[in-house]
């Protein structure tokens, strides 16, 4: 008798280890530019914030993830999107095809669709976007906007959430045959505008394209001051809504890829915001898993690093602040659109009167100059001044704000502006584009442990399928 | 029957995933300012080099390790090797004592020596020097050299190899009583100073100290030009043999610390040429691992990141090209001392009497400007200039090293030289000094398992411990 349950004991212990069915519930969420140094920086922006860790930098499985394409070793978001959904490498602008252009590659969310999966597509950018697009998307090339729109159509996929989609009217494209919005809504999609319509939607209410903004990106988290437009988060949770009715269950793909969008400006602030953002839709799925454990697989990974970005700055030495970055109240962009509005409607705009606007944005302090201000400025070493407020502008940074104010282009007040905050808080940057460093791919549920090691973007792909 | 043969064989299965003994033979390798970017940077330059991925990179256990101190988010060398041979965080400076510098810590070093393991501290700088230090000195600063040296001795470990003492005859020193040499010489130790010396040691020769240079560290993979000074792989090499004769195995840390200087002077060929030779290191640790699989561990961390390191620059776009950094023959701290050596002795010396050691140094070329290579400079975008050597410096780079060149820091030469070919290659650097971005542990082996995920440095300590 004792034998025999020890038999039965080890029999299902082995069963188990040997794993589960595969997973029933899917998600894919992406950083777009969110390498390690995002995840990071994001993290410790968190803990400061008193919100603790990253719920992304929870999951037990890692993978370190090489991100280059067929044609370099940097990778635009077209390729990477396509090797993480179709799981074959390819050139930098392919949407979903082979490196020569002439093979239309599968990705993951098609064969989800095909087993009978639901499918899900949701980005905090425009719908069309490289992104998204390499899940539904066959183009040479991602600026073919409007006829990756048709594609979006054509995928038949239940939902679609998130930004708008760009060039939706695009007279200019061969292919064009009316709005994509008119195309998708002919096409059987409900198209909602608004949060109200989005959080009244309910499962069987059909196919859904539902945009935050009708013809561009979701706004900037930083930026967000009213609740008029949905969250990534919430558009996470009603796919969730959406999607789950379904016996065999869904695929989703969330993209944070405004995330990009601060990584190329070098706005370190409206950068972590947008992680936080990633982060709270991570969140939403993270509750989902609670109610079902075994049958549900996370997966988060970055695209690629975007900025060159670093946690420690030449000023700074050994320590970091990224307190100094709560601050900031709005996006680089943001301001700068203000700066230019503020100049076309006084030419005369003179330095003081945006001193205030500096202020409110930035957080920065102008301060009269007392001698042992003065003399803290002239020899820091000499005359450390602890204790000063680290957000007072040394007479330095006033004359890089004051030079770029002067300057002819209209964009340099806003970009001093975010390199001073950028440096103060020890945050450095390389450059405006994308970088090969390799992106952290975590994950959590059923199958996790497939994702570990070393691997390619394209493995999430190849693994993804297998699991399907 | 059948069924006893299932029971047998599921029984079996289970134990074998249950996990086998604690690893006879631990290795710890430390690189030195080696986070994802040195790691992947010199994968690349490696694979350009024809010799393939590192082997560091090929190790399947993954864990994405946090470095912060106790004050400060970007540790030092001192309290990250605390921290990982210990297992506590500490403040920076301290090695092997608590945050207040009240309480001795003990090492996984110290561990293993007690339990009958022998010990073995390799590195490729000082041997007193901060990482090394952590496994085997407590002293309230890294700066204390001397007292540490007298750490080493006390601790009783079997192999020190790699780099000199520093300050071993330091007569300031409060404890001073007489050169750390003589005392390792009184207290058993065979005092090794040449690589004959070295590589003629066998086992039973007793406890080893054997340095490359007796003063400093090894030198710079890229300054080597000859065979007599070993390698920090042949340190490895002779450790495994000497330590190897012992029925309880052995603990061996292998440091690649000259990996970080090369991080501070932001030298990018230099730097990479060490993860070269650390990876060299690890290759004779997986060479032992293949004849004792079931009794071997090598876990490959690094101790913080150095320079800000960066795979892109705004220079080079979406493109990178390390194959430019084989271009470099000598480190620049090599090439300055040379450099103020031709100054001291001709001190006329003309920027075009420069020009050729320039080239041979970096591998830049000086062109006489043709006008399509005049327009080129004037317009890269209207005249490409495809196929043009990219080692051909531009009017604007050449202007840079003669300003440097005139520079009164004599120094300022080989600064521009290093940061103009780092910006050809598309390596960024935001820092002189150590980053707050998390290093990855890679390892292999009896209990690998262990280390995964998320950790943070002093973990590596704790777990260690648990297996030793």
């Amino acid at each position: 008798m004792k034998r025999i349950f020890v038999f039965v004991f080890v029999l299902f212990a082995v069963l188990g280890l040997q794993g589960a069915d595969n997973p029933k519930y899917v998600f894919l969420f992406i950083g777009d530019g969110m390498s390690t140094p995002q995840r990071m920086i994001a993290d410790e922006f968190s803990r400061k914030l008193g919100n603790g860790q990253l719920a992304i930098n929870t999951l037990p499985a890692h993978a370190t993830t090489r991100t280059c394409s067929s044609n370099s070793l940097v990778t635009d978001s077209a390729a990477a999107a396509t090797a993480i959904a179709c799981g074959e490498r390819t050139n930098n602008g392919r949407i979903g095809m082979s490196a020569d252009g002439s093979r239309k590659l599968v990705s993951l969310a098609e064969v989800a669709r095909d087993k009978g999966k639901k499918v899900g597509i949701v980005t905090s950018v425009t719908i069309n976007h490289a992104t998204p697009a390499g899940f539904y998307g066959h183009r040479k090339s991602r600026s073919e906007m409007y006829a990756i729109g048709l594609d979006l159509i054509a995928s038949k996929f239940d939902y679609f959430g998130g930004g708008g989609a760009a060039k939706h009217d695009d007279k200019k494209s061969p292919l064009y045959k009316g709005d994509i919005y008119d195309l998708a809504a002919k096409a059987g999609y409900k198209v909602i505008g608004t949060r109200k319509e989005l959080l009244a939607l309910k499962p069987g209410d059909g196919k859904v394209l539902a945009y935050g903004v009708r013809d561009t990106i979701l706004p900037f988290a930083i930026d967000r001051k009213d609740q008029s437009v949905a969250t990534l988060a919430e558009f996470t949770a009603k796919g969730i809504e959406m999607l789950q009715d379904n016996p065999k269950g869904f695929f989703m793909m969330v993209e944070g890829g405004a995330i990009d969008y601060a990584g190329h400006s070098n706005d370190a602030a409206t950068n972590l915001r947008e992680v936080l953002a990633f982060d709270d839709a991570v969140k939403v799925a993270l509750k989902f898993m609670e109610k079902h454990p075994n049958e549900t697989l996370i997966v988060v990974t970055g695209d690629h690093e975007t900025g060159g970005m670093t946690m420690g700055f030449a000023g700074t030495g050994y320590a970091l602040y990224m307190d100094r970055l709560m601050n900031q109240t709005c996006s680089a962009a943001n301001f700068i659109a203000q700066f230019q509005k503020m100049k076309k409607e006084n030419p005369d705009l003179k330095f003081d009167d945006v001193k205030k606007f500096l202020s409110d944005s930035f957080g920065f302090k102008f301060e009269v100059k007392t001698p042992e201000i003065l003399a803290h400025e002239k020899n820091p070493k000499k005359y450390p001044m602890k204790g000063r407020d680290p957000m007072i502008l040394t007479a330095q940074e006033v004359k890089q704000l004051e030079t770029a104010f002067k300057d002819k282009k209209t964009t340099a007040l806003g970009t001093a502006a975010k390199k001073i905050i950028s440096a103060k808080a020890g945050v450095g940057w390389t450059s405006g584009a994308h970088t090969g460093l390799p992106v952290l791919t975590t994950s959590k549920g059923v199958k996790s442990e497939i994702f570990t090691g070393f691997i390619n973007n394209y493995d999430i792909a190849i693994k993804m399928k297998s699991i399907l």
